[in-house]
């Protein structure tokens, strides 16, 4: 069978952690799915720029229409970021009758419902397990395995930043701008970390969650969210001498009749399967009315976890649509 | 659409709890699937006997004919236990054209290989979700969404029962027989327990575990297995106060030239993320080479949990293949 043609927005982290991922496994997939899938194309803004891979000539090209009018790509995998003009993109790759994969949790956030309806009228897959939980198998398993559940209560550590800041407040006694300035140097903050600090990352994420595991999409603007940058050494301790930790936690609760929702610091106690994620870990707690309790643990960010689910989700529509 | 008609081989804990969990998420389930799955045989030894369940008139069968050979039925659930008659049941379905689900890890871990290849020769589906960790979604992740990955280690506490004797020891300094006994007044350990504490249910879930994970067969009787008998109180409290616990666990390593395995009480040091598994509660920690480290956590047994795993590879068939 001829190989698969993928084409690919953008080409920072998470771009180049699927490509290495696509290449390092190149063997084991052609294994599993039976055929080759190749990144035919990457949009990026300079075609000239040195970069750390080398790709083939010819595969950069600084023009979206490269890859969502051309006939023979069948696969875009938007890792550009931003709200716009990647939804505009994809929503245009998808009439074009591409199947879709995304990491950009604050693009699937904002327009959750429009994306699936485009990908149902079109007959193409959307897919975007890396925008939640990086890594972390977690979406997929919602929609997937665990669809006979009842989903009661969504409680997750979503973002790798805040966590790691709040870890080493809590066991290093550190200040929060310590603490930052320490996840800066070691690449795990940006320079500008608001859209992790104000919790705004993690409200996209819980979004997102609470669409697929409830059926219903709140806007993130519409959650009540509170960041960690008001946190203190003196409340992690205090919390520490009564057996309890603190973490930003999105917490979703659905009775029945009435969804609950927030970002906040929360404190856990520290027999609480959460409390043992440390640092950049992330993780996902579940209650499903017929599996009970469940954890989905790993690295919510980086480029190789990252690419994992990226290149996971490629693999999965290979498998199911076009073998 | 019609609904799909599934056959079920046994009716003990999974299941009943397959049963419930379909009945009481009936509506969700038509929502996501589009159709409604009717459980419209049971194979059972004694169709008068008194149950706890309710099923319609004419769903019990005592001949497997009634479900192999009908061929109004889309999918066989194997939920009887054993390795034999339940695999070449099994095998008769797939050659009869039916999809076949399974939680018997037993018949999955002596005849994996002939299973998924008479599986590929009908075009059917074998899936064996329930198998391994009960209704924590492991199995599935491994083979769909994390396939872009070449895995290097896998660990599991997969036993539920033993987990819970050696947490007791631990932290509540009982003995061995004096945990066993509380462990089968509760019903999380069977009056016969050989096959948990020998760990032999362990070897047969890092079978299949390695064999998906590693496309790579290993019997269970090869795997070299320790169970937990000889584990002291004395050797718990000796760990405890240098900061580790012991727990039975499955360990498989691939260097890429050279896989080791084994099942055996081990010592974890407390900041490792299986160390906070406790009592009857399973996880699977893997470790591939672009996701890095991932841990599944939830309940290992059980009839809701582990029917959910059922239900859900019942649902995935319906998804995939029937819609």
């Amino acid at each position: 069978m001829d190989s698969i043609r993928v084409g690919m927005l953008g080409f920072g982290n998470v771009g180049t952690g699927t490509y290495q991922t696509l290449l390092m496994n190149q063997d084991r997939i052609e294994q599993t799915v039976g055929t080759n899938v190749d990144i035919v194309k990457i949009l990026v803004n300079d075609i000239n720029k040195k970069r750390t891979i080398d790709v083939p000539h010819g595969v950069y090209t600084s023009d979206v229409n490269d890859i969502i009018k051309d006939p023979d790509i069948d696969i875009m995998v938007e890792v550009m970021g931003g709200i716009e003009p990647a939804t505009s993109y994809m929503l245009s790759a998808m009439e074009y009758g591409k199947h879709v994969v995304t990491a950009n949790k604050a693009a699937v956030a904002a327009h959750f419902d429009e994306l699936h309806k485009v990908a149902t009228d079109n007959h193409v897959q959307f897919r975007m397990e890396a925008s939640v939980g990086g890594g972390i198998p977690v979406l997929s398993p919602i929609t997937s395995v665990l669809r006979a559940n009842k989903f009661e209560e969504i409680l997750g550590i979503l973002n790798g930043t805040t966590n790691y800041i709040l870890t080493q407040m809590s066991e290093n006694g550190m200040s929060y701008e310590a603490a930052l300035k320490q996840a800066q140097e070691l690449g795990f903050a940006e320079a500008d970390p608001t859209a992790d600090v104000e919790g705004i990352d993690v409200a996209n994420k819980l979004s997102i969650l609470m669409a697929l595991g409830f059926d219903h999409h709140i806007l993130p603007t519409d959650i009540p969210t509170t960041g960690i940058t008001k946190v203190t050494p003196e409340q992690l301790a205090d919390a520490k001498e009564r057996g309890k930790v603190i973490k930003l936690i999105a917490s979703a609760v659905n009775s029945g009749s009435e969804l609950k929702y927030s970002v906040k610091p929360t404190e856990l106690p520290l027999d609480h399967p959460l409390a043992m994620v440390k640092n950049e870990f992330n993780a996902v707690f579940l209650k499903g009315n017929a599996v009970d309790e469940l954890m989905f643990y790993g690295k919510g960010a980086g480029p190789m976890p990252t690419g994992s689910a990226v290149a996971g989700d490629i693999l999965q529509i290979v498998a199911e649509e076009l073998r």
